[in-house]
């Protein structure tokens, strides 16, 4: 059971109607490799950081179980630098600064002993960046790829490429309308399903998210929580707890994908009780499993004889 | 197993992108009483109409299996009338007319074999018209109320005095905000279920709906529909079919209400397919049995031993 993420180690500047933070730890692959070891998944993370990103949070990584032998550090550059302000709604954000830095013209380098992993995690990177992750491995027994409106805009053919390759394809409810064109979200599913990928996970934030496979649909609500203190890395943080259950349990199914659909989504019920990986990093086993209990009591009925 | 009914039976005019109608058959009451009747639950509707309202409705909903004795046609009035223009979302949408008509100034006048229902719904109308009612009847097994915004902006102490007297309280995410002055809809139910009401509905509508009682939560999804033709009395379907289930189990239970929330969830997924009562009026109980298997589908999971 190993887990190879590509993803974003990166920079995070926050803030929300409780408060602000400085730069602290961020990105999608950082996210993805904190929810994996919660869940005690062999995992790896390739990604590139600067000079400037501090040893403490490699150190974090690593001793929460990821190994980080693929972050490259490229001394004279600085780190990918991500700047936001969230409205009192929490559920739009003013991006206030990117800063792509190294992650410019960075190409993945999968180190050799992660060259067979069973499951690889593409988070939310440049298309072509992610497919060039394809020629350096065997084909894992799933592949899951994250990407968003901003790579449709500016790479679409790029975009339909990469998808055409993958098993799961993880994007919300904008991204799927622009890619299929559709409005209806089970219209637009019907659309990407045909794009490749064999299935498609729709997140709506804090409206759950859809799993469509073939003509079956599986929801996964969001927990109603009295506070939503910041959402940064919930959608990765959901990513990660899916792609890690599939890859602990090595069972691909649409049955067993519900599972995984509801221990991310319960992984990321913490992640937005306080600040970036904050909450993430503190978490126990026991938590999750009692929150996954909750998730089940949330919608479980049972019907009269 | 009796439901009294009280609300309006009116007439709507519709336009969506797929097209609209003249006046057609409408009202809170209507779409409960359909939706009753279709559960095989004894119900009657307390309202008033005027003397444009055509027999053939009126034919309509007791061919259906409605008392209509109780409401009230004003010969030489005119029927309440709401024009409306759903915008392509179909989440928002422009009223264009709204004629009160005989509704103004109208006192509901139970007939007298309707004095001691088993459940009371009372559609949304003003707070002081709803809570008429109380005087003429004995006090039911369990007593729903539907408000809104309108009388919330137009009759804040009367709305807050009425609700103290029910035991459910039906409104949309907008109005617990503005009735709990909380944002978040957990900490809202919190502040409304000191208001008075045992239980709250708070109807999300695309986005499903959640049932709040002391400490505990039960979401019910709205379907994934490929299209949804027209949403109006989608909420009324949706009350009216949980009014008529807990009339028709006489089990006001908390786990009963679960059940209760996904028969009319399942009977609002008919309501929006065609215009108005059009699907309603065409629905069989082994439709809507079919419809609640796949409620149960789209959320079910197990957990592994």
């Amino acid at each position: 059971m190993s887990l190879l993420i590509v993803g974003s180690v990166a920079f995070d500047k926050i803030e929300t109607p409780f408060g602000k933070t400085d730069r602290i730890l961020g990105g999608a692959g950082t996210f993805i490799g904190l929810a994996s070891s919660l869940l005690n998944v062999e995992n790896g993370i390739v990604s590139v950081v600067g000079g400037d990103f501090p040893q403490s949070y490699l150190d974090l990584l690593q001793d929460n179980g990821t190994d980080i032998s693929g972050i490259e550090v490229i001394k004279d550059g600085k780190t990918f630098f991500w700047e936001g302000k969230y409205h009192l709604d929490m559920n739009s954000r003013d991006t206030l600064a990117t800063e792509v830095n190294v992650l410019e013209n960075w190409t993945p380098n999968v180190p050799d002993h992660w060259k067979s992993p069973d499951v690889l995690m593409l988070g939310n990177l440049h298309p072509l960046v992610q497919s060039s992750v394809f020629d350096q491995i065997e084909r894992p027994k799933l592949v899951i790829l994250d990407t968003m409106n901003f790579w449709m805009d500016t790479a679409w053919d790029e975009v339909l490429n990469t998808i055409k390759k993958v098993d799961v394809l993880t994007i919300n409810d904008e991204e799927a309308r622009q890619l299929s064109k559709e409005f209806s979200l089970r219209k637009a599913a019907k659309v990407i399903l045909e794009m490749g990928p064999k299935y498609l996970i729709i997140k709506k934030g804090e409206h759950g998210a859809l799993l469509f496979h073939k003509d079956e649909v599986f929801f996964a609500p969001a927990l109603p929580l009295e506070e939503v203190f910041d959402p940064t890395g919930a959608g990765d943080t959901f990513a990660g707890g899916y792609a890690a259950y599939l890859a602990k349990t090595q069972d691909y199914s649409f049955e067993n994908m519900k599972r995984a659909i509801i221990y991310g989504s319960a992984m990321a019920s913490f992640t937005v009780e306080k600040f970036g990986t904050e909450r993430l990093a503190e978490l126990t086993r026991d938590e999750i499993a009692d929150r996954v209990k909750t998730f089940k009591s949330l919608t479980h009925f049972e019907m009269k004889a």
